[in-house]
C-alpha cells in the first residue's frame, strides 16, 4: 500500500508538472518585444518545484477527479506571479541576488530594466490567463472571484505587503513581539499565495465555502511551514541542495524563525504545524483517498529538513 | 451656444475629476503596511489631469447617460495603472527621473524598493478594483472581458511592450524605418491604455460590437495625439507649463516624432489624427450632442501646442 501511494504520487508530481510546464510554454509562446519574452520566458520556464502549482491542482482534485484541468489556468498563473516575485526580489533595489535556481538572476541576464518589465507584464499575463483560459464550463462570478483574491494575495493585502514589512524590518528597528511579526510577514509574503493555491484549485472545482475555508486554513497553514523549512535550510543546507547561495539570512541579519527560535523549537513548530494542517484538511470532509495528495505535498514540505 | 459647451465642458470636467479623486482616496484608504500606501495615494492621489479617466466616463455617457457610475471603478483603475507606469518608468533602472508632475518622483521620497513595490501593488489593486466594485447590474463576462484587455493593454501587448521597444531604440540602434517603429512604439506604450479607456467606458455603457471598436479606435489614435503633442512640448514647453524638465528627449537622443519629422511636419501629422479621430466618433453612431466630453477632450489635446 506504501508502495503503491509512493509510486502514484510521483506519477502525480511528474505528469502535473508536465501539464503545467507544457501550458506555460504555450503562454509565453509567442510575442513581440522578443526580448521581453525570452526575459519572461527565462523565469517562468527555468526548472523549478511547481509546488504552488501542484497545490492548485491537487486541490481540485481532492473535490473532483477531473477538475485538475479547469484549475490548470489558475495554477499556471500562480507560477507566473511566483516567477514574477522572485524577478523582482531579486533585483539590486531589493534583495540583490545574484544566483537563483543555480541560474544567473534575471537582471543578470537581461538588465535590471528589462526584468523589472519583465516582472510586471508577468503580472498582467497572469491575470489575462486567468480571464481567458479557465474553460466556459465555470461560472463567469466564479472567474471574477478568483481574479479578485489573485489580486489581493499577491498585491498590498498578501505578498507585496509582506515584503515591504520584511524590508522594513531586516536588520532595522525590531518590533517588541518579534515572533508575532515574523508570523504577519510570512502569511503575508508567501502564505497568501500558497493559501491562494489550494484555496482556488478547490473553488474552480466546485467546493462548498466551508471546503473553501478550508482549503484555505491548510495553504496558510502550509505556507508557514515552507518559510520555517526554508530558514532551517539557509543553516543546515548547502548551496548544491539550496541553488542558491546559504547563509544569506544570517548576514543580512534577516528576521526569521530559526534566527529568533533557534532550530530545535523551529523544527518543533514544524510539527505543530503538521497537525493543524491535517486537521484543516479533514475539517474538509473530504475522503482520506481523495486528499493523498495534498496531504503527500504536506508531508514533501516537511521532509525537508527531516 | 458655444459659451453654454463650454460651460459644460468645464463643468464636466471638473465634476468627473473629483469624482474620481474621491473614489480614489476611498479605495486607497486604509491598508497596512503604511509605508506602502502612503507611497501608492503620493502617486495615485498626486494632482492630475486624469485625462484617461474622464475618456472612460465620457466614452460612457455618450452612450448612456447615467453610464459614468457603472464606469466610475474602471477609471480609477486606469487612473492606478497610469501612475504606477510613471513609477516604475521614473525608476533608475529606467528613465532615472527625479522630479514629476512638479514635485519629487516616488522613489526618491520612499526609496526605490518601495516604490517598485508600490508599482506592483497598484498593478493588483487596479484590478481588485475593477473585479470588486463594478456595480452587478454588470453582466459578469463583460467584467471579465474588461478584466482581460486590461491586462492586455498594460501588459507586454500593450504598455510595458511599448516601453521595452523604447529603451530598445532609445540612443541605440534604430531601424530602417524610424517612423513605423516609432509609431508602433506609441500605439503600445501610451496609446493602449488610452484606447482601452474609451473602449471600456463605451463597453460598460452597453456599446454594440461595431460602437466599441469605433470608440476603440478613437481612443488610439488620440493616444498618438498625446504623444506627438508631448513631443512638440518638450522642444517648445517649459518646465513650468510641462512640470517636468523640458529638453530631456533631445538630451537622451530619444526617438520623437518631432526629432524624425520636424516641428512643421509634427504639427501637420496632429491635424490628420484630429480628422481621424472625428471620423472614427462619427462612425459610432452616436448622436454629435452625446459625443460633445469626447469632442472636446480631443480639442483640449490638440489645443495644447496650437
Amino acid at each position: 500500500m506504501v508502495a503503491t501511494t509512493k509510486f502514484d504520487f510521483e506519477e502525480f508530481v511528474a505528469s502535473k508538472r508536465m501539464l503545467v510546464d507544457a501550458h506555460l510554454a504555450e503562454y509565453l509562446a509567442t510575442g513581440t518585444p522578443e526580448v521581453l519574452y525570452e526575459s519572461m520566458r527565462y523565469s517562468v520556464l527555468s526548472p523549478g518545484k511547481r509546488i504552488r502549482a501542484l497545490l492548485c491542482l491537487a486541490a481540485a482534485q481532492a473535490i473532483d477527479e477531473d477538475a485538475h484541468r479547469v484549475a490548470l489556468p489558475c495554477a499556471c498563473a500562480i507560477e507566473m506571479i511566483h516567477a514574477m516575485s522572485l524577478i523582482h526580489d531579486d533585483l539590486p533595489a531589493l534583495d540583490n541576488d545574484d544566483i537563483r535556481r543555480g541560474k544567473p538572476t534575471n537582471h543578470k541576464v537581461f538588465g535590471e530594466a528589462i526584468a523589472l518589465l519583465a516582472g510586471d507584464a508577468l503580472l498582467m499575463l497572469a491575470m489575462e490567463t486567468i480571464a481567458n483560459h479557465i474553460p466556459s464550463s465555470i461560472d463567469k462570478s466564479i472567474v471574477v472571484k478568483v481574479i479578485s483574491e489573485l489580486a489581493r494575495a499577491t498585491g498590498a493585502p498578501g505578498m507585496v505587503g509582506g515584503q515591504v514589512d520584511d524590508i522594513a524590518f531586516t536588520g532595522g528597528k525590531l518590533p517588541a513581539d518579534k515572533l508575532t511579526m515574523l508570523n504577519s510577514i510570512h502569511l503575508r509574503k508567501t502564505g497568501s499565495l500558497i493559501r491562494f493555491s489550494t484555496w482556488s484549485g478547490a473553488t474552480l472545482a466546485g467546493a462548498s465555502q466551508e471546503q473553501q475555508n478550508n482549503f484555505a486554513a491548510f495553504g496558510e497553514i502550509l505556507g508557514l511551514a515552507f518559510q520555517i523549512t526554508d530558514d532551517l535550510l539557509d543553516v543546515t543546507g548547502s548551496a548544491e541542495t539550496l541553488g542558491k547561495t546559504p547563509g544569506k539570512d544570517a548576514e543580512a541579519n534577516k528576521l526569521t524563525f530559526v534566527a529568533i527560535e533557534g532550530i530545535d523549537k523551529s523544527k518543533a513548530k514544524l510539527v505543530d504545524l503538521q497537525r493543524e494542517a491535517e486537521t484543516a484538511l479533514a475539517k474538509t470532509g473530504v475522503s482520506k483517498q481523495s486528499l493523498i495528495y495534498l496531504e503527500s505535498l504536506l508531508q514533501m514540505a516537511i521532509n525537508r529538513v527531516s
